[in-house]
């Protein structure tokens, strides 16, 4: 694998770069990019950054950090991406013509010419921290804000297990650089739409409990989101809900497709494998988060994997 | 102001200690408390930490880090209790006779022999890390568990304004200790009750919206509480919820303290000013959050503080 710091000298040589982010952009993604795109505008270069779905409006401010103008790349670049498959409608047609990947997911498909996977990172925009200074580029209030808006949504504002000393060593560089902290956390995890709120209402008080509440699942029907007028980006995390309980080890989350057609998400704690019960409905995933999609009315489906999982609790 | 070293020597003359804790004692009082005792401990000190109220039981953890005994105290330290008010009733008889007080509240009193305030800290856990080092203590595993008990729960696990630079770097240097931060993210940010899901269930359906969606307002009745079976506890956090409804500019929370008599938490953006809303009822507090008393039934009280805040907005 090509060290940042020989990636850093390739880039030196070109001067017109895309930056490619994956579909359904996540803070992680869109961090790494704006902060990324910065470093190289700042240091002459024309770069620009591409994503195929609406970026959601909470990340709107990064856009003010870089220039904005067309041209044709000279290399082509992905953050956070770790399958070709991410890239969605609009960007898939760089597949084949991707230079250099910087990514953190130990999925990594290497489908790029250069391919720069640390796994041990909390996310790509901790790996981007590193590599800006290998550019040799002074990280700036704007880049350390770019780079927060990675590192703290994937995280889960320092919550989830692929948070390290580091990361927080990290984030304490990021604050003397004089980044608006508050005006960032405040945005990213202390606001929340009026949709979002009647539709966690609407699923709180619809829980259903099963096993003496070993158990808890909950129907996000296509009834409950036109109620609640909820957009996509309002769902994610919606399926890690049921899991939080206080004594649950199976959280179940059940998405109306289309009639009869649910995609169901299952969260475990460490003592019950996901992807057991999901391989069960030829699905997949890993040990505490897997999923399936499964056909049939709600009471039927409902039926099914609780036979499923009785077997599970069983043991 | 006495400073930290020069309290490390007092505590090192003495041999017996008790620790208070403010009453609904929270992860800071209680993560600095069990982080002293045990540091006093280790060097052969006898130590306890006291409350008034029952202990939340996702802190039980810290209790299985220090030995229990009972003795006769030589000298009183007070952690995170900035008024001898916060004692709570089975601790107030310590009130004249607190020989030392580490806090990081503005407001302290100054009420003890000796006080060391350092406002500056997000959390007073992160003055007893630099403190057990003065006292040429070992931080180890379980100690580090404890500070980060303290400065994760007063930062709202590093999205609140106290958090700066420093609290990241102590909590990194926490980490590199050794400590569980897994177990701990997860118990007390990524754990649920099965009675608060079901009471923000019944909050989040039934929240009222005025002025064009300016103004959140939630209601929280005895009789949701009885149907929730919620405890005390389950409580805290509650008032901030309205606040964080996109676009809300005031955020009023109404709870029921008995028939026709009502505790209301007034949270505002900075453009409104809470404490003016509050002064009005002849309540109180800061710029952002305060509270007042009123008394009427449920309709009447609403329509006082719709006209009140008629008022404020036009402005």
């Amino acid at each position: 694998m090509k060290s940042l710091s020989n990636i850093a000298d390739i880039l030196y040589s070109r001067d017109y770069f895309y930056i490619l982010t994956h579909k359904y952009p996540d803070g992680d993604t869109l961090g790494s990019a704006y902060a990324l795109c910065r470093a190289l505008q700042n240091s002459g270069k024309k770069a620009k950054v591409l994503y195929s779905d609406e970026m959601p409006n909470k990340y709107d401010f990064m856009l003010d950090y870089v220039v904005h103008e067309e041209f044709t790349p000279q290399c082509i670049i992905s953050v956070d991406i770790a399958d070709t498959k991410q890239l969605g409608d609009s960007l898939v047609k760089y597949s084949d013509n991707v230079d250099i990947c910087i990514d953190h997911h130990i999925t990594n498909k290497s489908y790029a010419e250069i391919t720069f996977v640390n796994a041990a990172a909390s996310s790509t925009a901790e790996i981007i921290y590193f590599f800006i200074k290998e550019m040799n580029v002074k990280i700036d209030k704007e880049m350390a804000e770019c780079i927060y808006v990675g590192i703290s949504t994937d995280t889960g504002c320092f919550k989830y297990s692929n948070v390290t000393a580091q990361t927080h060593r990290i984030v304490a560089d990021l604050i003397e650089l004089g980044m608006s902290l508050n005006k960032i956390n405040k945005s990213l995890f202390d606001t929340k739409s009026k949709a979002l709120l009647k539709l966690q209402g609407m699923l709180f008080s619809s829980i259903e409990y099963f096993f003496g509440n070993r158990c808890a699942m909950i129907f996000l029907t296509n009834d409950i989101i036109e109620t609640a007028q909820v957009e996509e980006q309002d769902l994610e995390g919606i399926a890690s809900i049921p899991r939080c309980i206080d004594g649950v080890e199976i959280g179940i989350t059940l998405r109306e497709k289309e009639k009869d057609v649910w995609k169901v998400s299952v969260r475990t704690t460490e003592d019950v494998s996901a992807v057991g019960i999901c391989e069960k409905f030829n699905g997949g995933g890993h040990l505490c988060a897997a999923g399936f999609t499964i056909e049939g009315d709600m009471s039927t489906v409902k039926s099914r994997i609780l036979l499923c999982l009785k077997d599970r609790l069983k043991r």
